[in-house]
């Protein structure tokens, strides 16, 4: 039995998120229809995470097990026949037999994209934010300053979504950047809550917005209660960047 | 009479060109529906250029006269409310009564955007042409000095299109540029034929792939020959990127 670890990206634009949905196209539907047409049957696929509705990813990872013995080379090239042109598998290797797409990840890099400039951008469309006040970069990063480090992000955390035990992810990198009209952030994490990184960008364009001062971060992170925290911000921003696996998995 | 300019930038994705079509959607098409709905009637609408079906623009040109005393500002953002998402209108301003976007025109920058990795790019679908095979930027800027300066370009011309008196123009700049997986040719010129930049593009890749001699280029030049040049590359990579008109015309 082979273990295959596939890497995707996908603009997530005509797409119902990754998981599969009832009435909704998602990125997983359409991804195991053209996996069953070169493998014949349907694996049972581990994926590093779900994704919400229209959100994309540069690299997306799943794994599962198959006893089909079709190169990897081939595997990648036929999948990239079958499926529409806004998904591509970047990349399939083989990993060690215990390796699972979901459980074995350390970590992962998300970026939110917001187009900062008073008209549309017409080709990030669905692909970005757009907001047209002033941004202060430097008051953004303090901001983001506050979320490195390993606390209790409840107050980051869809409501609907707090049953968890454990509420706690460590930071690693929190960061602002802007190139042009673009603005983003990056964050990188061992894990994300339900709607963290999301709910984190419109707390912080409060902050933008003079709203809330850079340091009130601190603050919403003790609250550990959703209500203390911003609006979240929509999806077509955000983007998964990269999954983080042991090297040589 | 006021004299107005518009600047819009466009995906071309979903359109068939510039120009009004039958039994296609052109962005002329929409833009003039959008106008009519603000100013009543429709203006005598002069643009800058055509632009072949699929093609972009981060820069494009309007100009019309008109006596609604609408300001400036409130035109462009009404324009934008109208306007499918995949238009913007830039901006707009009042210019002497003799500006003219197509005769008053110095000049354009065109960029032919090329994705360069084995794997298409989910982002760049419509975008840029996917061409896999490893490009030589010392060769192809090798071929692209020989298109800079004053020619007859009738090698680089559509042949449907021969009927002009004068096939020279002046090319003052023509590069190629690497941004990781993405390869663009840019090319400035007083003037462009039609198809020249898809015609250029298409026979540089000849170079690319030994078929051609970079110095191959001043030859086609010389032969004021469509055949001697390489095949039309497709416009999904074409922009049009800067529109030159004079100082405050």
């Amino acid at each position: 039995m082979r273990n295959l670890l596939l890497t995707i990206c996908f603009d997530g634009a005509n797409y119902h998120g990754w998981q599969i949905q009832q009435n909704a196209v998602s990125v997983q539907q359409v991804f195991q229809r053209a996996l069953e047409r070169i493998l014949g049957g349907q694996p049972d696929i581990k994926a590093c995470s779900r994704t919400d509705s229209f959100v994309h990813a540069r690299e997306f990872c799943i794994s599962f097990h198959t006893e089909h013995s079709i190169p990897c080379e081939r595997l990648a090239g036929a999948m990239n026949h079958f499926l529409p042109k806004d998904i591509a598998v970047l990349s399939c290797r083989e990993v060690p037999d215990e390796f699972h797409a979901r459980y074995s990840c350390l970590g992962k890099e998300y970026e939110y994209c917001i187009w900062n400039k008073r008209v549309r951008n017409p080709f990030l469309s669905g692909r970005a934010l757009h907001y047209w006040a002033p941004l202060d970069l430097d008051r953004l990063n303090r901001a983001a300053a506050c979320l490195v480090g390993s606390h209790d992000f409840t107050s980051f955390c869809a409501v609907d979504a707090r049953e968890r035990d454990n509420m706690t992810r460590t930071v690693t990198e929190a960061r602002w950047e802007r190139q042009g009209g673009a603005v983003s952030f990056f964050v990188s994490a061992d894990g994300f809550l339900y709607h963290m990184v999301r709910i984190m960008v419109g707390t912080m364009l409060r902050v933008a917005e003079g709203k809330l001062e850079p340091e009130a971060m601190e603050r919403i992170l003790t609250a550990c209660d959703r209500r203390a925290a911003g609006p979240t911000a929509p999806p077509q921003g955000l983007y998964l960047n990269r999954v983080f696996y042991p090297v040589n998995p």
